[in-house]
């Protein structure tokens, strides 16, 4: 639509648009309204139909097999809003904690501690995807309880894991970012669930997906409703053994190419080392992401779950100051960006 | 437990066990009993504890991360019985179909013709994982309905996926062997509730999922209550695009080395290519799987999802004719098999 | 050309060819010469000008990028006679021995006792490619004429590894079959050479290299002047780790759809499990392989090399003894499809 | 041996060694001289013997498979110095150039402006590895004479590849540094010949091998007595196909941690793709790598190989402008770093 249409105007274009039997879906911009168009149907017809009414700018037939979340649907950046910190901006957002939450003491202090150093946002596990049935599965609504607790606390938002559509409800309760995990990219019933549920999502690309795949799946979530999402890159499955996965970070800058989400790395997976995450975050913020997730534990050595890759608290609090110069770089460069795209 | 202990003898000895704090899990084989054990605890007094009981045969420490699908756990094969079809025993049991239920007319005349040709058992998604999603996602509820008349036209027991744990008590009214997919392989959550359904289930490995990882996925469901396990190699992901996914048929003999689950092959999600398909069904009789699960439409150009590795129903009687001669030397090397391992 | 073509003809097409720029690469079929054509030139008019020549049966333009392996280019089979073996044809060929030759006690022993087991070719490294400098690279020559006097004692051909283009013309004075090992099958100087080399060639696909570039390599060989190459399937390398690579066996069947060369597995390899190599055997049969590469050892346990894939002796005889009435499956289909294909 | 060890002192050393049966190979640091041993032998009497002579500062036993190229051997970073610059220094070298040598026009060009951008090295290949026959198989000689004759024109340093032993005393007369292309990684008897070449070798991994199979073969190098060795990440093969390899950035701050080698990436294989090789670039800064080799071109789109991914000169130019500011903060880093080292 063009850059003033009234919300009368786009409804008439919405119903024009069902006539000819397709689904449409809006996503409100900043300065212009932009109405997708899937299914099957006449599309010249329909292309010619709506372009000839008042309104409306452009009418483009996209041929990716992901609409909504490519360039082509949306030319500059999504900013994803969680509790109040905009993710795809001008900020580069760090997310940051223990991979489970274990008890109050020890999520409280992550909390506050990652704070201090200059995270935005507080991850912890509540709902945790184990290899093992025997391994410890989380605390469940506990954990989630004892991070609505240090959201009180440090006014960090919580970004949690949900494994199932059926705990997506409860997880929105308490999370201000849910995050589907990398062995759960492709369970169709809980990205539908997500496009439903009124929270911005982070989604993790699987072990062995693709690009594509992740744009598909991400798809998914934004054609059911929810426009918010960010994507992680968290390593993949190769040959290689002496890294846990192998972090794409080219991988990265490809998406930003297809994609105007918000894309973050996490450094702590996909290295599966502690020494390595610094390194690999000062990369993630060269490549061009928009953040991190990054594991930090009050005594890594005590996790339950992935000691191995996180770092301690005075660890997070010395890379984040390091990496500072190289964040100003960052903005530097994605106020060139900015401009140039305008 | 010995060969003829008695229940309260079992009971006893189950008893003991949880006052030790361990979580216990029995399965009733054929002759005798054997009482799985998972936990943390004091596991020397506890193993002696038991082992002075009467009607104990022995007691195992097992160190293996997963231990009910062990072949420590239960030397022997595991028969797990489909609607009267048993799979892991004397019979190279077949599974076909198409890949969709898309009408009444299409279900019933596969069913007819895989049942005429020797399929045992029908395939038949009604819930369907795509990649993306404005791709047909199946006629669900739907779908299972045609699926249970195919089987009142033709006996043949149904085999069919089910992709949340929200769908898993729908789906077991309808349906004989529960299917998950390669993408859900991993999706705890299902793997929980499915070791409650009471039904078979059949475990295809994830694209990128290590025989071991198949083997704890497995393990999650023995786990939660049910023994009744079949697993499936459909292709692993790898650099290779000749064929849609590197059909890991070492792995199907690796793989009954380490277990005494059922192991069936899917030759048509292996090759995604129809004129391989009647090639690795040969190999994977002469690897010793127990059985095949194949993709049969009656007009593979008009199916809705995967019809480039669908043989149509002539193709698939072809094979099943030529096959004979392999699956009977098959039978040869399974009795001679069974009777060295007594 | 036609079945009947005097040399005469023969010559005349070829310069009639070469007028427009191409070069000519024939090759001697049993019926027929078929002339292969590369370069760049005329298409058009060179096929006009050669068809209207007396005794060209026809001409026909080939696109994909490797030709002369390609089966547009010949659709029957290749036989590779190696010492009088041939391969490709009515016979299941097993070559088997030891993977290093260690002394003239050791060679001799494999040699007569896979000789009586029913291999029909020795295999035996004398140059060795070793991941490490510090591990033992081979006797050299010294290994080549211990070779040569197994050869002697028992009249098995040999089959030995080639790793540089400077080892060629020594190596081809001893060995009946040179092989190309899995990290030389890009080894390009070594290709070239080994196309003028006069004596077969066998080439081991690259442990990350696709089907096609394994034709892509053949082709190097055959577009220098040596059309008795045979492939070698020996497993990929994939993220799995419970063997030592993956085996892909499919892509045995997807080969077998491409070219007219003769298609050997190596399970020893493949699997890097002595346990696994009975199975993968009886599946290289079942899948249409035209051999077998096997490592067979007096001892493996002191094996200076790859012991633990090896099979001892005896283990090799049992797996023969077994393997027998699968191989006479693979004759009648191997009957069945050459009369198909006349 | 100590910092002020003489000459005679460490003959002697080594000489007791030798007696010991094994092999001795000695590398000259700016202090002091390390003495390497290989071999198998009694290694606790000769430790003993040799830590109670004079000058000898300490004796240790490395485990590790590679040992010359180990963090243990040489805890230090090793400067490789080609043709008077400086790798693995205080300075970020770019060596960039042409994929192929095509004529004198365009490798003088390309040098010409390449340096005038900031590049330290010129790259362009004469002896081109091709996956087709019958694809431009490189200017050979003559392409060598051009590059000595960019050389002249430049002051550029040279790096080519090498492609067979029987190549390397041509080659080593004309480049500065020889590269061995990611299909020969694993030629070992080009690594052999390299060893004795008396140039710097510039060492690329393999499209599947591993980060410790990398270091097994600058092992074999140096322990050929060859100690300047530069390795190059340039992507490894994965199922990803959105670029041509996979990055695999985390894996060179990973190798950072194992050698002493001078560590360099090549952003234009490793991505396939143009647009993306300024973001690796970037990144491979950020990670800590100490320099890249890229591919310019004068007109990518007429280049005779790997077009797509080469920048044209101009867009080398800006690219090497806009990486100065990130180039800064390694130097900060790097100072640090080697503050803290000693």
């Amino acid at each position: 639509m063009k850059p003033r249409a009234t919300k009368q105007e786009i409804q008439h274009v919405i119903e024009r648009i069902e006539e000819f039997g397709y689904k449409v879906h809006s996503i409100e911009g900043e300065e212009r309204v932009v109405i997708g168009v899937v299914g099957v149907g006449d599309v010249t017809a329909c292309l010619e139909s709506v372009e000839a009414m008042p309104q409306v700018e452009k009418a483009v037939r996209i041929s990716a097999p992901y609409k909504f979340v490519s360039r082509e649907f949306r030319p500059g950046k999504t900013q994803v809003v969680v509790d109040g910190v905009e993710i795809g901006g001008d900020e580069f957002v760090v997310m940051a904690g223990p991979c489970s939450v274990e008890n109050e003491k020890q999520i409280l202090h992550a909390a506050e501690e990652v704070a201090r150093a200059g995270a935005r946002l507080l991850r912890g596990g509540a709902f945790k995807p184990r290899t093992s049935p025997y391994d410890f599965q989380g605390l469940e609504e506990e954990g989630l309880k004892l991070l609505a607790r240090a959201r009180e606390a440090t006014g960090l938002g919580i970004v949690t894991e949900v494994m199932s559509d059926r705990d997506v409800d409860l997880i929105a309760e308490y999370a201000d970012l849910l995050q589907v995990g990398a062995r759960n990219m492709q369970n169709f019933a809980l990205l539908k669930t997500l496009g439903r549920c009124g929270k911005p999502v982070l989604l993790k690309r699987g072990l062995s997906s693709t690009i594509k795949e992740l744009l598909m799946s991400a798809e998914y979530v934004v054609a059911h409703g929810n426009p918010n999402v960010i994507l992680c890159e968290r390593g993949i499955r190769t040959f290689e053994t002496a890294t846990r996965n192998t972090c794409d970070l080219a991988g990265v800058a490809a998406l930003a190419e297809l994609t105007h989400l918000p894309l973050i790395v996490d450094p702590s997976h996909a290295t599966g080392k502690r020494s390595l995450v610094p390194a690999v975050s000062r990369a993630a913020v060269a490549i061009g992401a928009d953040g991190l997730l990054v594991e930090a534990h009050p005594c890594p050595e005590k996790a339950v779950s992935d000691g191995a890759q996180s770092l301690d608290l005075r660890q997070f609090a010395t890379m984040m100051r390091e990496l500072q110069p190289w964040i100003t770089l960052w903005k530097q460069m994605r106020v060139t960006e900015t401009a140039a795209a305008v």
